[in-house]
């Protein structure tokens, strides 16, 4: 178990927590007080954390996760409904006027877009709710012209990912990718977006300022 | 202020912090106890609630972000750089050859795509630079192939971005939309593609639930 710790860059203690809530397999007992780990251990105690720092998901939501990767039954747009419905908080609304026109707007993207889930009760609707709220809120309405052309790059984005796993033969495996890639790329692209938009601003912006003067 | 604080949605005592802190201009005094608000105060306590609530930002962060834009001097791309700074949090990298790696994989990215900043201090590079080790630690490194592929769709996010500025004559303007965007723009983004993931994944798992029986 020391060994283990070193190889995946945990404590003793955090392996055994580990173990003893279910999150990882008990090792291969050879005496009775050793045990052997192999490198799926370290594999899987890296994946939980990095669901836990980078994704933000909860201890109980990462149980749930591998809980339906080992189960192996479970369908992978099931266990990634799962995941999401972690990853994603939705911002408390306050103004049911507000919430009705949300609500509305996004079943009408949905309905455009040929997307499935439009369910009021779905998390992710949830929180593209609230999200749609606060623009008009803060009187940014003028931003929602736009709904289409976000929603365009949201396709393609899906796509992508969903690339990553075609080809993939083990579900395991097929499940673990589509978890990191909801939440790793999730962070990933949120990034990639802010040193784009420094390569647009200053673009936009320097071109601007030579007019001007 | 009992006004103010109705039609902006937020107590009394929060008005007078924000004016405390300067968060908030001074209402036009009417007589010693009276001041007049107006629209431009009700929208100001609005970005300052999206800006903390929705984008996660500190209210020393919101105060300087407020100030620049105030200040009306400084130039929007220097404004967006403290918002985005404010908005980004990185994580701890403890392996210094990840990290090596990681910056120069960040580099040529920048490189190739003709993206102005990759200085290692910068919080957004560094942000990159997690998220990158996180996906190699995790053994998931053949994502990174499709790094590039990512990138493009950062790039047309961000020239859609930016074009919500264009034509816009009000230098506070063009700044406050740059902070709602890429605040709220997030967000959006965030839970598009999770809507759009659910189509994907729906079609992709569900055909190949269909091959195989």
């Amino acid at each position: 178990m020391a060994e283990l710790s070193e190889k995946a860059g945990v404590p003793v203690a955090t392996i055994k927590y580990y173990l003893r809530e279910g999150l990882l397999p008990p090792g291969e007992r050879t005496s009775p007080n050793q045990a052997k780990y192999d490198d799926g251990h370290v594999q899987r105690i890296k994946l939980i954390r990095a669901l836990m720092d980078v994704g933000g998901l909860s201890l109980a939501t990462v149980g749930e996760v591998l809980a339906a990767v080992d189960a192996g039954e479970a369908s992978p747009h099931h266990v990634l409904g799962i995941a999401q419905q972690g990853i994603t908080t939705s911002k408390q609304i306050s103004d049911d006027g507000s919430k009705e026109w949300a609500l509305a707007t996004v079943q009408e993207l949905a309905d455009r877009r040929g997307w499935p889930c439009k369910d009021p009760d779905d998390l992710v609707v949830q929180a593209l709710v609230g999200v749609l709220c606060t623009i008009r809120e803060v009187g940014h309405g003028w931003y929602l012209d736009k709904l289409d052309a976000y929603a365009d790059i949201a396709d393609q984005t899906a796509d992508l990912d969903l690339e990553g796993i075609a080809g993939v033969e083990s579900l395991d495996r097929i499940i673990e990718i589509a978890v990191v890639e909801t939440v790793l790329g999730d962070k990933l692209l949120s990034v990639l977006r802010r040193l784009a938009q420094q390569r647009a601003s200053e673009a936009y912006f320097g071109q601007l300022a030579g007019d001007g003067e």
